[in-house]
């Protein structure tokens, strides 16, 4: 088992990372004093999947659980999926001592995160998070919150959970493009942060995409290393925690232009790193070769949605509200070298001609 | 002027207390760094009061002010509530660097807080508490949070704001009913935490009752330093801040039992306080002449509401809900003498009793 330690002083958690962990979650719940009554909150699906064992493992283990299911689905992370937990909370006199778990991908994660940072002004809550992407990124850094009709994510709160437990063996049974989806994030943190990470990648993208267990366990764990090692130093995401956004300023947007249909979320980023790296080609200083390298990784994870079918205008628009706009001003996070940022503004202008450079990058075979 | 410093290391805030404090609005937040754009949260009438002068004084020290105005009352204090002003603030281009503005009582200063907390994962912003309970008790602290129709305060978070501006010529307008509910919460500081404030509120309860400056002045301040020495050594409620609910687990089933009407939260906490001390006298050792006195003292600030009316099964119910319960026990805050408080729970039994007495109390002429 791996163990990455999240150091945010008095809200410090760990994060557990190992196949089989479900199986042992009672005796590790009681390692970490986890109170006895906890609402486990999931979607149908993965209640069929995980959430009954996981029930009958921790009520073996003396734990009283009570599940919450939730509709699937990035459409109904809104207000009134929430609402909709706080009645039913307060329905079963959940109080301050009662423990919420976050079963599922990172919808599951966002939403539960932020009804336990509202409920009673603040409950404990655990991740188990069962996709890739939630396991290298959104179930590390306190990042919560919901979308409102006219915006994405635009409701959170910075709430850290008192527990991340990663269970690799619940990657087998992810489908094939939510599993690309959640490398796409984890190439990000080599790419923003580690080249030496970003080697390992690159040169074991096969044993990766085979989903060999020893391949994930490292790329896993090295991933929630460097969100944890960012998010200690900036929990807020005032300065260095931006970096994070690498890929992110397109990435809504295209997300935003499709209604968050048609792209997932990491097929959105993947789109968004490669409009960055061409970007830091052009206004940053990044070599042509690098950024060659970088597409052609990104592109050999696999194939990519087209996007051709956008209208420039709907990306515009969509990044003209994106809340990353500081004074009115849109910001890119770009590479000067692979493990190199600088945050850029002032660069709207040019994504027209990335838009462009885009499509005609999407409409271009694999090597 | 009275400067409070509440000290909570990187979320330490100032509260500015003296009279005139609108007018000089545009220096101060010029001093504390407040960003251009700000979004004014208020009721209709206290727009018309204060807040379009404030406007004014603002906009001509270049501040871009615009105001977002809000239901009046406590049946407001909602979620629904909370989702205009998020859809507001999109459709108006709110940023990270926007600080709103919490311009009124207690129930504004609860949702504009929570709102700050949840837009955008958490904005700046600023209390101008406009009643004299807002100003002892709810602008200080960071509390937020809003009503779910199960539950008084159920949904909310802890926010410290960036600042909180009391202007006590506020006051000079505040109906009889409205201020003798902030004094209410003012004479509670004395009792759980500083008997010599007890005995300056006393004895110049005349002065106080005639909303004399200097007496005023003196309370505020004192009640802010009292709030903010609580809540910097104990931020989350963890134990230390629950003295802060003295009366209040009465008070909040009170507040459930009369749907919230017919009683003001200060009226409310009045009756609860009256029944802790009887509480305590019984089962705290009290002493029978300081139960007396205290009884005596909140009965002097002014005639409360009836409540004999109201059914004793009501009561319970409305305890049964309350979230002060930890593990299912109902908790009671009592005091051991003026000043000095313990945290008692399994008093549910002596429920029945005190409701009787506090009945009887309630037809007691004054002295």
């Amino acid at each position: 088992m791996k163990t990455v330690h999240v150091n945010l002083g008095e809200r410090s958690y760990d994060i557990l990372i190992a196949p089989g962990l479900m199986e042992r979650a009672g005796e590790f719940f009681h390692k970490e004093g986890i109170g006895k009554r906890i609402f486990l909150v999931c979607v149908p699906n993965l209640f069929e999947l995980h959430g009954k064992h996981l029930i009958e493992r921790l009520s073996s283990s003396g734990f009283q659980v009570t599940e919450i299911l939730i509709p699937d689905g990035e459409k109904n992370k809104n207000l009134e999926t929430v609402e909709n937990i706080y009645t039913y909370l307060i329905a079963q006199r959940a109080e301050r001592s009662s423990t919420l778990i976050a079963l599922g991908g990172g919808v599951t994660g966002d939403i539960v995160g932020f009804v336990a940072a509202t409920f009673l002004r603040g409950v404990p809550y655990i991740q188990i998070p069962t996709t890739l992407v939630s396991q290298v990124d959104s179930s590390v850094g306190g990042k919560t919150g919901v979308n409102h009709h006219l915006g994405k994510n635009m409701i959170g709160a910075f709430y850290q959970p008192h527990l991340v437990y990663v269970d690799i063996e619940t990657l087998r049974t992810l489908p094939d493009r939510e599993f690309q989806s959640g490398l796409y994030e984890a190439l990000k943190y080599g790419l923003i942060y580690d080249f030496e990470f970003f080697e390992y990648f690159e040169s074991h993208l096969d044993q990766i995409r085979n989903r060999d267990s020893e391949a994930l366990e490292t790329i896993i764990s090295r991933c929630c290393e460097i969100k944890a090692e960012i998010t200690a130093l900036d929990e807020k995401e005032s300065d260095l925690r931006r970096i994070l956004n690498f890929g992110h300023t397109l990435g809504h947007a295209l997300e935003a232009a499709t209604a968050f249909q048609g792209l997932t979320h990491g097929e959105a980023v993947a789109y968004g790193m490669i409009a960055a790296a061409r970007l830091s080609h052009w206004k940053n200083g990044l070599e042509a070769g690098t950024c060659e390298r970088i597409v052609r990784c990104i592109q050999r994870v696999g194939e990519l949605p087209p996007i051709e079918h956008l209208p420039l205008e709907s990306i515009l628009q969509a990044m003209n509200k994106d809340k990353k706009r500081q004074e009115g001003r849109l910001v890119f996070v770009l590479l000067k070298d692979i493990g190199k940022t600088t945050i850029e503004s002032g660069l709207e202008s040019q994504v027209p001609a990335v838009w462009e450079w885009l499509r005609s990058q999407a409409r271009r075979p694999l090597a």
